[in-house]
């Protein structure tokens, strides 16, 4: 299925912050290259992009995203761009659509379940189908803004900025059938070029569905206040991510991700930020290392801050669309080092402080108990998936935490002990829940 | 797809160690439960079973077995079994096989691949098709007792003990349609009851194939010598166990399979044994942490035992069928720890003779190094198969006769620096390979 994409606007709400709306960016990605990942994700392979406002710059950046993604891209000029509607955009592409197809606005964000939700819904004949939001308090929409639907029984009955009654707001997402061009020609024909005015014609011939989508997310990119929303909207998906322990969802993820929003605007990759979280606890080991009280307090607060910078990795990765296999193993790989570094460090510090031989035995075990944690991590948590159940969670982000608490209130040895038991019992707790599984 | 499997004759020649033949133990496991499981492996699900000789006790094994594989298993009585041939037999379960079935001995051994390609060729209408093995040199054969067959372009011509010319062996191995029990009829009228006559007959008239089989491993158990071979040949088949590194290949898998032969003959099971290893590794860690060279040698020696027996977890469960994904997991956890444990044990020792730190440092590389190696392993495994390359094999049984030797030499730190070095510069290797990919 091919997708049609109006990016003729000029967003002159938004001009100041870019040459060309479609290629504004909103956290490092263009909105247009947000918009077709989202397709791409949802199964669609061939765009039709209708330009229009700096219309050269934009096939520019169009022709080395289709390059970088593997999608096919057409773009079709529309020179009325500046004196007509949007329907206008539409008919340029006129030529190039037979078949149903998708219909979506360069700066209409969404995300490919509402695409798939739209594409499983049945398609009238000669006519279109609306994804829909029933959602009226919906954070992300401006209500003086957004075109309003009226429906009735799964149908469009009404739409129109401004309407009055309503029931559901039009997301700018459609499925349509190529009836919609008769359907511009004839609104064009009667004064109106708006897509609105094509829907609402087909609405009043009961050809125009309205698909719920309510629940999904959504935004359109409008003005500087759409745009704030947007970005908080999308850095606040990051915080759902499923494997969090408590301490990274609680401490973590919502520092990593006030320091993410900045990172993505700048050119350092995914794997440069696990490098250099890396090397602060190699610095924090160092200091636990040197001994002396105010070497352990920087060190555990530096190997804290190390915790939080590397769940940057991850939320600049999926916020750039940077993310790849290597990247997260070599996250893990770099984690483990990193764990036995501190661990080994704090016994160090430990031990230069008393002499005895025990703190050896309980550095030894605490550095094996967290290499064993998530060595038998894998196994443990397919099996928990596998029944759905709630996975205990004593992972990295509890483990460095306590390393930083326990070189901060000076106690070394204490939380070696801790960290030794926890992660051998709990090791040893996997091996009987796997057998009896 | 049924599989008829002949157990109702005496087996007079191997008497003296079963009560039936069918349910002779070879290295652990009765004749017969080898050929349903080898079929099972092949996809066959239902069975029947014709006995004679100690009929009773052959029915109550199968009724427990059909329960353990999950699989129907169907018996008929051969009251006739003393004074006929085989053929009386198949003819016994006549009225209960009216599609194509397999065909087989209770003492034939054969591996599920031989099964696969039999059934992948085609089946002659109205006749029978037979897997026959063309390497004429096979150890495995003893030729004054083989039934062979001479073939010409895929059909038997001929087939019966003491044949001259030959060019194959009888496997023992038949895919047949309900015509042989006619061919069966035929043969008895004619004074044959065996098996052989009806072949012959059914190759007289072109319904016979030969299906080549040569490579395949089979074997027909019917006395003590075949008996050995038979098990030498299972014993074998383990060592090329894929993923076994250099010193499991030439060093601890000769002498793993050994102790095999005799451990399969105990109630021991696979996870025993992978606990006895373990214990092993502590004890041998223990005496490293004694101090001392006596200790420090005999620790070494025991390090390798364990090695060895570790190794036997595996056969075991391959020999019986104990097999288990938790098993094998259980066995990679524990070899972990022992691995820390014996890497601390010497670590320590190399401590008490020096009271130098750096020791410290350097144990603490190689435990790290030892356990990324196998945090690395997965991906780098999986990356490698997939290109089909040979793999660098540094895997555990290289570590634990490094620190053998290391014990036995009196070098304790120079091992652990070279375990420290190798581990960790593999690790960092594979982190480069892996990024390439």
């Amino acid at each position: 299925m091919k997708c049609l994409i109006l990016a003729a606007g000029k967003g002159s709400r938004l001009r100041q912050r870019a040459d060309s709306k479609p290629l504004l960016p909103l956290l490092g990605v263009a909105l247009i290259e947000r918009v077709i990942r989202t397709l791409q994700a949802a199964g669609i392979g061939e765009f039709i992009v209708v330009t229009g406002y700096r219309g050269e710059r934009v096939r520019a950046f169009l022709a080395t995203l289709a390059q970088r993604l593997d999608v096919v891209i057409e773009t079709v000029e529309n020179p009325d761009w500046e004196h007509t509607e949007n329907g206008r955009s539409i008919l340029a592409a006129e030529g190039l659509l037979t078949e149903p197809f998708l219909l979506t606005m360069a700066d209409h964000l969404c995300d490919a379940g509402l695409v798939r939700d739209l594409l499983k819904a049945p398609l009238p004949d000669n006519g279109l189908a609306l994804a829909v939001d029933h959602r009226l308090d919906n954070p992300l929409v401006d209500p003086d803004d957004v075109t309003r639907v009226h429906t009735h029984d799964g149908r469009i009955g009404a739409i129109g900025k401004g309407l009055q009654p309503f029931d559901g707001y039009d997301t700018g997402v459609f499925h349509c059938t190529p009836a919609l061009f008769d359907a511009l020609h004839e609104a064009g024909g009667q004064g109106d070029t708006s897509l609105s005015a094509a829907v609402a014609l087909l609405a009043q011939r009961g050809r125009a569905d309205a698909v719920d989508v309510s629940g999904r997310f959504w935004c359109d990119v409008d003005d500087e206040p759409a745009l704030r929303r947007a970005e908080d909207a999308l850095l606040t998906r990051l915080r759902g991510k499923t494997g969090d322990g408590p301490v990274s969802r609680w401490l973590n993820r919502p520092l990593s991700i006030r320091l993410s929003r900045h990172l993505v605007n700048t050119a350092i990759t995914p794997n440069q930020i696990s490098l250099s979280a890396f090397v602060l606890s190699v610095l924090a080991a160092g200091l636990f290392m040197l001994g002396g009280y105010p070497a352990l307090v920087a060190g555990g607060l530096l190997a804290q801050l190390a915790s939080v910078i590397d769940g940057c990795d991850g939320e600049v990765a999926r916020l750039r669309f940077l993310g790849s296999d290597y990247g997260g193993w070599l996250d893990a790989v770099l984690d483990r080092y990193a764990d036995a570094l501190l661990l080994f460090g704090l016994t160090w510090h430990a031990w230069l402080e008393s002499q005895d031989q025990v703190v050896l035995v309980i550095g030894f075990l605490a550095i094996t108990g967290a290499f064993m944690l998530s060595y038998t991590a894998d196994k443990y948590d397919g099996l928990m998936r596998e029944r759905g159940g709630a996975r205990f969670r004593m992972g990295r982000d509890v483990r460095v935490l306590l390393i930083a608490i326990g070189a901060i209130v000076h106690q070394p040895l204490a939380v070696l002990a801790l960290i030794a038991i926890l992660m051998n019992v709990e090791t040893l707790r996997r091996m009987v829940v796997c057998r009896h599984a």
